[in-house]
């Protein structure tokens, strides 16, 4: 099973994705991984990888670079050398099963549409993140593909992340929550009552309105959004564990007695705080694409890709796109 | 300095109502406190309290009740005899400085309109909350006055927590950061980057597009937003702060030294989650009124309402919704 990885995009490139390859094909014997870049940057990473590995990792040559400053649009179709549109080419062209990218996201989301295509009866895709909520894995979606939504994407992104619950999960009758600014119907907007509306006469074990708390907490096990909501609570709870971890330490300084607490609870301190790096839980899914498409942080390290590699082959396993397929042409 | 106190708003009246008045008269000597209310149901409260602080408190009677289910705007309307719309009415006719409720926020948000009234050049009210981000105190406006906002509105909340932050926080030059989902120019929707545009050429600190991450760490003394999107990331905020609670909780019982640990950094930790509640950290006031009013938290105890009630007598001492007016009348 072979996948295209963006060696060039992310802060960490292109050591975290080269590094994330070979810890995948270690993990996993069925995986293959095709290292799309600048030969001689990649290269060298690969040096001293046992032979069994290497077998399954290989280089595709490309020279040009999308950076994370450039327009999404623009770049993917001008860019015509870049890693991530020569990654995305051999999705379309099916040589590979799925891609993954730690670069710019807007452009992975553009490619994902203009090179790989949507789904039919799909018109806007999702971007969904795994949120480690205090009951369960909430997936939230879109968290930054489309930034306004009319009711019929909100609906689309509650199918589809439905669909990827069932599949990836094994949850049989996945809840989906609308996000809103309250529980009373009175709530959202026209858009989100529109939604609310076809969403009660959805197939789909539909909850209601959910809200900020209910994110956190874990209500359902999907939950659907504009991107830019999506994005606003995701990049909010990265702060937030970012100042857990400061606040943390600086309370330790404040006495002795607290600093051998903070000893004694560092594992579970650090593994708490670790909740909210939500993306580099896996990866993110761009749902209702022809093909898989994994957004990985952009701040991955080797362990980060490797876990989007290992998605993207769990949803390749239980062909997670013709169940999406399947269920928007019935 | 007398303030009208909503006794049968959120959900602990009129008890905490009740204390919180008592309270924050014994903590302030120049606070005088209305409440307004079924005089039988607040009176028990007031029972064996001080004379001094009693000479401060009276019962103003009231005998309708806008219920946290209760439609906004028809109810403030129609329920004329309601504690909600007494206070409100005794702010217009100027008997009382400011009103505090921690009752049906839409409520108060719809009072404030159609019974305070709008400051002259004010296009919609915005509802603020002090947020304890890693650096600092950031006011985060609007989280739910206004759901969604035209370019317009933005830029006048801008001004708004500004002169709040100028004001009641002392801070000389307040920066304002207006939120978006990224800080990259082309992010936003049409009334975000129309918004940029205008606070560009405002005479305010402004440090352009903020995202959520910024919020959490501080990165500016205000961050703008639509009530929807500022809604969400309180309500979020909150969800966390239970979380880890609970979390901390739960590793806590997983073996006998984090237990140690966790018992030795209880009081740090309690501050931590303390953080979230950022509705009972002193109320949000709502700016753009003709008057003082502030929104307690639906939960509040005694504790949350007096420090909503010192929050509404410091505004008014500094003068701050004169200093609204005059900034929009300039």
């Amino acid at each position: 099973m072979l996948f295209t990885l963006d060696a060039m995009g992310g802060d960490k490139a292109p050591a975290a994705p080269c590094g994330g390859a070979v810890l995948a094909c270690r993990e996993d014997p069925e995986l293959s991984v095709a290292l799309v870049g600048r030969k001689e940057a990649i290269a060298p990473y690969l040096e001293n990888v046992e032979r069994d590995v290497m077998s399954r990792i290989n280089i595709v040559e490309a020279d040009e670079v999308i950076g994370m400053g450039d327009t999404p649009s623009t770049s993917i179709r001008s860019k015509k050398n870049s890693s991530l549109r020569i990654a995305l080419e051999m999705v379309r062209a099916a040589e590979a099963v799925g891609c993954i990218s730690a670069g710019n996201t807007g452009a992975i989301v553009a490619g994902g549409v203009l090179v790989v295509g949507r789904i039919k009866g799909i018109d806007r895709p999702g971007l969904a993140v795994p949120i480690a909520s205090l009951k369960k894995t909430t997936l939230l979606l879109d968290v930054g593909a489309t930034v306004r939504c009319k009711a019929v994407n909100l609906y689309q992104f509650a199918h589809m992340g439905a669909i990827y619950m069932r599949s990836l999960a094994g949850i049989e009758n996945p809840s989906v929550g609308l996000f809103s600014n309250g529980e009373e119907d009175i709530k959202g907007d026209d858009a989100i009552s529109e939604a609310r509306e076809m969403l009660g006469g959805a197939k789909l074990a539909f909850g209601g309105f959910v809200e900020g708390k209910d994110v956190a907490i874990g209500r359902t096990d999907v939950v659907v959004c504009d991107g830019f909501t999506g994005n606003a609570l995701i990049k909010f709870g990265e702060g937030i564990g970012e100042m857990v971890k400061v606040v943390v330490a600086e309370e330790i300084k404040s006495g002795f007695l607290p600093k051998i607490g903070a000893l004694l609870m560092k594992p579970a301190l650090k593994k708490m705080a670790a909740r909210f790096e939500y993306e580099k839980n896996g990866g993110s899914p761009l749902l209702g694409v022809n093909g898989i498409v994994i957004k990985a942080h952009g701040n991955s390290r080797d362990r980060a890709i490797a876990g989007a590699l290992h998605v993207a082959s769990g949803f390749a396993r239980l062909k997670g796109t013709d169940l999406i397929k399947e269920s928007f042409e019935a």
